[in-house]
């Protein structure tokens, strides 16, 4: 049985387009002399589609597509993920068409994902088709789990899936499809999405395992790919390709911020750069995923920022070839405090100064992004968010945030891994100690020690969700650790209000990790 | 059997104060010779909780909180909402303790909120209790809709709910307890949480109705309450008061904000007070729950301000008590003009220049908000988010917003509630047409028809989910209708950065609506 696994980009919503893309590969897979060619869960509307999953007007537009793909498929079967209406719910299914023919829906039974729980209701779950011989048996998702439904039927196992991008989530996936495949005795098929929706990064990597649990087939990941297989024969298992970490989050992010350029039909972008790693890092990825041409970069110097950051920045946005525009917010800043001057009378500088700064940035750059319509880039990172370094409405700004999911430390890597071919981001950047510039002799380490040490406490308290006495059992500072464990908890409002942020951990901030603002909860 | 209903204002996470509540009401229920004590769903740890839910410390304080509150039961019985490990997965349950004895959990079937789709599990729904010689079907949330389950055991129905307010629910709640009742022919019980939990209004309007559909007990709206009733007793049937739907509107703005500033322990708080009919109300509001000694105004002038504008919000000031100051951003607008200079050249006026004057504005309030702690109101309605009108870190900013799920036309309404036993809003203010005064001679109206036509077309595409072809047919201007509808599409970005929001609608916008932002859906 010849078996085409058609991994491909989908936007949400854009039913003609997902159509186009899958007919145009179903008749790729007849000129290939393929039996069945397998797409991803939720391929013709595109994931997460959120409330669009509830409206009756974008499941039928899905069943309309789904009517003119089947028409196409003569003399070769598909399977092609959909969401349907069952009972008045919305289930996510796997339509199978044969020669032309829709014959049945599978559903899927376990909706576990945080980003359609609300949206989805359970399915039927795994359900078994007859192909050249082979009981197939067609699971959708974390349906997969549920080997007791196809452990003793089937010989061959199908799994379409919309399965998110987050670091080791492809080697984990290989792995278990290895194992399964190996224990069962069966051949495995994994079909996912990929490309980038907004916050979410899929990233493809679909594969097929036979009965030894040697991969046979291989999709790209974080590209669109075509395989095709025939597990009866004869396969030379393959090798897993190995990519380190940051590599992956690497090509995750330039996947994320290329589609959601490309989905919302944006070109241009701007970005303030501070001469800090963390903008310069934002500055490479999008010069990179943009084009040079296409991004412009502010600085926006104050009275208390050091020499070297302009001097970083302007050779930075030299050395890539940028646009610039130095626009120092001293004047404004002292035209804001002279205006301010009646109602703070003589109180001493204090956060309110520092933020007014950081705000004026925003202004700056808002009104460069409106005038111009460069869309604005944020630059946090995850470990500024979680304690609440950044400025609401003032750098924790922009339309999409793309390193915001990743420690200081990983932009660091990040960095190097972007300079690892040639100098990007001078290396002064990579070597000066982190600071905010918004007082005198400011530094990010005057509160908290040094990031790495923060970055192990943040790690263990949100992706490993540790209580703090576990982590001051294994070594960490006492005082430190409760410190940092109240900023978290203070800064849920500042991260309410904070922008959409490219996935890449198992535990983002936002969609991915929801706490009540209000709440007394503090253990 | 005498039943009382403890319907109490919980905050999340504080398992003291919750279970010294929960023990101060088993007492008092003690010494009214009360044979069942009911409080609501999630009554011990305070809903929603999200993502503690699924925190292990979190149930086991719940639980901790449960033996304690039991050790109190002596010669009561008690029936007390918290969330419990069940099969590893959390479900919200219903604990039921005889003497001191907790004898078993009931747990909820039917998860149909959004708010904790994800983070509660479906638990086996309706289960039965003896007591007094009634037998009692106990019933968690929308669990009571399964009416197969309970309609030919019990006598008596008893629902623990954690039911948030919106518009015209407190009616439906009574009209289909009173229909359950009568054509079950049993006794029904209700008790709701009251209280706010950031954006969430927890209403009460707990109730007892008799088996002819006949009201007998009625807790208050929008307060803590403590009712007893005995359902052997012949019971004289009370009326079930009517209150207008903008009346409960404002109790449970009212409540909302009140709850929000003292859960999280904040007393003052400051706002933009335009001249305009928004932040009016806000002012209005605010100086009402928070105490005219706790707001403090802004006046932000600039030279697009008509001269009405800073005399119509000083007048209210005055006539409120409250403390303001007038900060003009002129000078500082032309700064920064002045600064951009370079980069802007002769380009003519446009959105740039009149988001950067919201964008100030801004400034000027956060900066006194982080001066004196002042906690700063948001004064968008839900007209103006919807189409995209206000600017994203200019007005459309504040720690919380209290009447952003309003529509303008309610927000008219609600106006003149307000003034109805004096003129607290100066008459002046809502003859006014609306207009956001960012470039000479603006008005609201330019660029679309008046509010009242504007959001009867929102009202139906946004709460009532009609398509567009639907509005036209109803006699709307097809050309208006697709103009919003295109509005409303492109706006999701600006709503996502938008602060938390007290929900009085069926669908408001932020967490009671998701919408993908990259998506090409627009049908």
């Amino acid at each position: 049985m010849r078996i085409a696994l058609a991994q491909l980009n989908y936007t949400i919503g854009d039913f003609e387009t997902n159509k186009v893309k899958i007919m145009d590969a179903v008749q790729r897979a007849k000129r290939e002399k393929v039996d069945l060619v397998v797409f991803a869960e939720q391929a013709i509307c595109g994931a997460p589609a959120y409330d669009l999953l509830n409206k009756v007007t974008f499941l039928g537009l899905g069943e309309d597509a789904l009517v003119e793909i089947a028409s196409c498929c003569d003399g070769i079967a598909a399977l092609i993920g959909l969401p349907i209406q069952k009972n008045n719910r919305t289930v996510s299914a796997a339509a199978f068409i044969q020669n032309r023919k829709i014959l049945r829906y599978v559903s899927k039974k376990k909706v576990v994902w945080r980003d359609e729980a609300y949206h989805l209701s359970c399915g039927d779950g795994c359900e078994f088709v007859t192909l050249c011989g082979h009981k197939i048996a067609v699971v959708i998702g974390h349906d997969i789990e549920d080997e007791q439904e196809y452990v003793s039927y089937a010989d061959t196992v199908i799994n379409l899936a919309a399965s998110p991008y987050y670091r080791a989530v492809i080697e984990k996936r290989y792995e278990e499809l290895s194992r399964r495949a190996y224990t069962m005795n069966k051949n495995f098929i994994f079909v996912n999405q990929v490309g980038g929706q907004t916050d979410v990064v899929y990233d493809g990597s679909s594969a097929v395992f036979n009965c030894y649990g040697e991969a046979i087939a291989l999709a790209r990941s974080f590209e669109e790919d075509f395989v095709v297989v025939d597990i009866d024969a004869k396969n030379e298992p393959l090798e897993i390709p190995y990519q380190h970490k940051t590599v992956n989050v690497y090509r995750a992010i330039r996947l994320g911020l290329r589609d959601f350029f490309e989905k919302n039909g944006y070109k241009k972008a701007c970005l303030g750069l501070s001469g800090g790693i963390d903008s310069a890092v934002v500055a490479a990825i999008a010069a990179e995923v943009l084009g040079p041409e296409n991004l412009k970069v502010l600085m926006l110097p104050s009275q208390f920022s050091s020499d070297h950051s302009v001097e970083d920045a302007l050779l930075m946005a030299d050395s890539l070839g940028l646009e610039y525009d130095v626009i120092p917010i001293t004047k404004a800043y002292e035209t804001i405090m002279d205006t301010l001057k009646p109602v703070f009378g003589n109180l001493p500088f204090d956060v309110a100064e520092e933020n007014i700064q950081a705000r004026l940035r925003c202004v700056m750059m808002m009104a460069v992004s409106n005038k111009f319509g460069h869309i604005l880039l944020n630059t946090s990172n995850k470990s500024e968010l979680a304690v609440g370094y950044g400025t609401l409405y003032g750098d924790n700004t922009g339309v999409i945030s793309i390193i915001g999911d990743l420690y200081k430390s990983e932009v660091f890597s990040l960095a190097r891994y972007i300079n690892h071919n040639r100098e990007i981001i001078p290396e002064r950047i990579l070597l000066k100690e982190p600071s905010a510039e918004l007082r005198p002799e400011q530094k990010d380490s005057d509160a908290l020690p040094p990031y790495d040490v923060v970055d192990a406490i943040l790690y263990r308290m949100i992706e490993e969700g540790q209580h703090r006495e576990e982590i001051i059992n294994a070594g960490f500072d006492a005082e430190v650790v409760y410190k940092i464990y109240g900023m978290i908890l203070r800064n849920e409002q500042k991260r309410y209000q904070f922008c959409p942020t490219l996935r890449v951990s198992s535990c983002p901030f936002g969609k991915g990790r929801v706490m009540p603002i209000t709440s007394k909860y503090g253990f």
